[in-house]
């Protein structure tokens, strides 16, 4: 089966960054609540698809993704019509029906091509590339665009009487962030320093646990229901998650006789500034380094893998290993991919 | 590669059927009004997963596909522990995350493997048949469990004053149904008579054209919102999805070399009693048999295919060959799957 390569990495955000001395003011919070957030979230800034002010939504995850699209098409130098595969995966699409990955190609004057979306959250990212990745290895096609990207407008209230929530609901106000990612997947290297992934890894293990995030949506005869939209359980998140990038990354290197000492970059989960810096320190692999985005663009799902590869791609060289790990706390599924460049 | 089978299909439908004089009397509407759906519509019977009177859900999407992937596995003789690859497609979630996929794989004890559920609308049972068969291919799976599913209970709304609406809106409360598939895919052909996947096809075709249903979703921010949930342009469906199902048909048969002849069964696309006649007809292969359940089942979306081949499976005679159309109104989608049995 044929090698496969990333040639390219494309990202977008919305809007300015939006810091948390702009989050307090519109929320009416001071300074103790904004050094509260420096502290124990640790995100400094992020972008955000709606105006803070009037709440009014500015791009769709279909004008973010179809920005880093081209982003990624001009970085391969790889034209519309040489894509003959799409994969996007997404936690939030702009609508149930049609998927938003059809219209971002349709604007991209990609058709006549099969194009698939996957319903996911933090590991969506490498859901799509290795749905990709695995029809690129049957032959069946040669180049593919694979996105990923997240919009919480439909579910940030900018209106929301912050004071009054707990703070596990606070948090989600600071916590996330939009955007869009990315990548060119190809069977041949092009003509830059491509990245050859050497192994996807991919697992539910959930079994019997409680989801750690939930993220709901209302129709037309249930939206005047009362329910939360969007529920975590923080306690479980931080309990699990570094654990489980540890065995991501032991489990990675030993399918592939790869050592610690071996890694140039090493690409952690993103969850908040302060969580991924915990994640970091606990995965120990010193000699690698670390390339994170969260702290400076929130939580952004389905983006995060798309901004770190793209921070990762110029700075490798031929021969530099490297491991992205991803979990994803809704239903708690581990994920890794593992690349090296050239 | 090697061979593709699917062994078994599994299906569930829930509560009790639901005649066109029981949604009559529902909305207080009369007899006439019962004529017009049987003659234009000509759906007699759909399967709702709420309660018609008081509009509570009863069943989800997680627990119809739970019912019919049991019964899938059970009809391959296959158990939960040698799946080692899940695949969903569905348009409707029960909720954005976790991915329903997930918490089903959970309740029938699949752990350990990767899960993937795509958003998708009519072609969506043939795109998750497609990544599942595309990762048999490659050898990192043996043993896929294939789901597809829809529930509309949450854009469903018992109380709507039908007579204020006009026809394209009214349509909606007849036209779907709720209901679930499921099917295993293997390599290994298994002890009884199995489908052998001869070819897919799958192609986005919905360049410059608008697409014909949307189906949104609402967020805690914006669920006041009064725009509608969803949206069908009659009138483009009619006009394309008729033509699109031939030019699948043709297409098919020039890939694999087969004449309309040959053909044993045709399944033809599903989108309501009348217009899955018509669309037959349009397709002309005399000699074929046409497996088609709309008309009492209702457009479950993503259901419908696996409720075709679960009718057409115990039929089928070694050699028989047939093929599957669907058609993706959302922004245009073209699926074939051809299949013979054996």
């Amino acid at each position: 089966m044929p090698d496969t390569y990333i040639r390219s990495v494309g990202t977008a955000l919305p809007g300015p960054p939006i810091d948390n001395a702009a989050l307090a003011r519109r929320f009416n919070q001071g300074a103790v609540w904004q050094q509260w957030v420096e502290s124990f979230v640790g995100t400094r800034v992020r972008h955000l698809a709606l105006d803070l002010e009037t709440g009014e939504q500015r791009s769709s995850l279909a004008d973010l993704g179809e920005a880093a699209a081209r982003r990624a098409l001009s970085g391969a130098g790889v034209d519309a019509a040489s894509v003959d595969l799409v994969v996007m995966g997404t936690a939030t699409p702009d609508a149930l029906m049609p998927a938003t990955v059809n219209l971002i190609a349709d604007r991209l004057g990609i058709n006549e091509v099969p194009a698939y979306q996957l319903q996911s959250g933090c590991t969506g990212a490498v859901q799509a590339l290795d749905v990709a990745r695995q029809m690129l290895l049957t032959g069946r096609h040669r180049t593919a665009l694979v996105l990923g990207g997240d919009v919480c407008a439909k579910h940030f209230d900018v209106n929301l009487d912050l004071a009054g929530r707990p703070p596990a609901e606070q948090v989600n106000g600071v916590l996330f962030g939009d955007g869009a990612g990315a990548a060119v997947m190809s069977v041949d290297p092009g003509a830059g320093l491509p990245l050859r992934i050497e192994h996807v890894l991919l697992r539910l293990t959930g079994m019997n646990r409680p989801p750690g995030q939930v993220v709901d949506w209302f129709g037309m005869a249930d939206r005047g229901d009362e329910r939360p939209g969007v529920l975590e359980d923080y306690k479980a998140i931080e309990e699990s998650v570094p654990d489980m990038a540890v065995e991501i990354l032991e489990e990675m290197l030993a399918d592939l006789d790869w050592k610690r000492s071996e890694l140039a970059y090493l690409l952690p989960p993103q969850l908040s500034g302060r969580m991924t810096q915990r994640i970091s320190e606990r995965m120990a692999v010193p000699d690698a380094r670390e390339v994170s985005c969260v702290a400076d663009t929130g939580n952004n799902g389905n983006a995060l893998p798309f901004l770190q590869l793209e921070q990762a791609l110029p700075l490798m060289s031929p021969g530099d290993r490297s491991v992205l790990v991803a979990v994803e706390s809704s239903k708690w599924i581990k994920a890794g991919l593992a690349f090296e460049a050239g």
